[in-house]
């Protein structure tokens, strides 16, 4: 049984949906595990991860609306220090996910058919983000 | 230090929340941990996970009431193409849990006493789901 | 490879975000692990993991607020023996999280600059709470 960590570093344009997929089965392809479990992690508050369809992009556009209107800007908050779109950022954030877990099996994520792995940048403005990257297996 | 893994295969009947923490308990004893850590992944984008009260069957059909109010069919979405339920199911699935991560104790998952195993399922037609479950530990 | 598991006791002062961060990292000290994955879960259904800002706590005012909108006691609900608290409780705890998975890095949480970990109580009396934290790795 042995371990791998790795950090990626990803840059946001602003609010939306950014796929990662591809980095993670990268990096995982050269760590070379059969079966295990991989983590991924977002240092962030403003920014969260989540699973979702990668198919039709569309369906990222409706998940980024929809996310707007639950937690919008227009409510009023206390922590307005640092611009409107702060304290939605960090309610969207709740309500997705900081850590996912995925278990290895035949060398690759078990991900479905389907599912892409995703960022979610919350912010208004473009934003460097560390995600890391656990694996444990062999 | 060593792991298991196995993928459950579970029917739906359409919109609602299915127990399946026995096949869960079932499976983890079979591979005899003692002390280790027990992760669930689902394998879909329109359906999910939730640990929730298993004592009273009224906290699910609450449960689903709300996710079916707070991420309505009947809202205006640009991805529609596979039914007026399918874009809600997205948003459900984004709002609760893919992946759930449960230490391991004393040869059984540490939920707390109330505590169940839920696949929330949120298309309206019966749907064959995929979980994997990875253990490991001692 | 080893493992380690310890069960925190939390006291909350009814709803609200109570930090612990200290009390995971001074655990984590302890076990003396270089790299490797935090787990933490939470054995209740009506109280709930975040991990969020730390630096100003209007931003935890500002989400114990929005989970009161978002999930209101004046919605009508089929399980109330338990009081108009309990429900709104199992929903807010199925909106956010019962595990947390963070990797360990140079013997600590790679929890980013702001990031606490908290639990989100959601019953509006005091409540005695059990969070069972794993770690594994070297």
């Amino acid at each position: 049984m042995r371990q791998a960590i790795h950090t990626l570093l990803l840059e946001t344009k602003g609010r939306g949906l950014v796929e990662f997929t591809h980095q993670v089965l990268r990096w995982l392809a050269s760590e070379k595990f059969s079966a295990g479990l991989l983590t991924i992690y977002c240092r962030h508050t403003s920014a969260s991860l989540l699973i979702q369809e990668n198919a039709d992009p569309d369906v990222q556009t409706d998940m980024q609306n929809y996310f707007e209107r639950l937690a919008p800007e227009s409510d009023v908050y206390i922590h307005s220090a640092e611009g409107p779109d702060d304290m939605p950022a960090h309610l969207r954030a709740a309500l997705t996910q900081t850590s996912l877990s995925i278990p290895i099996m035949d060398g690759r994520p078990a991900l479905g058919t389907w599912q892409g792995i995703y960022l979610f940048e919350h912010r208004a403005r473009p934003h460097r983000r560390e995600i890391v990257l656990h694996a444990i297996g062999e």
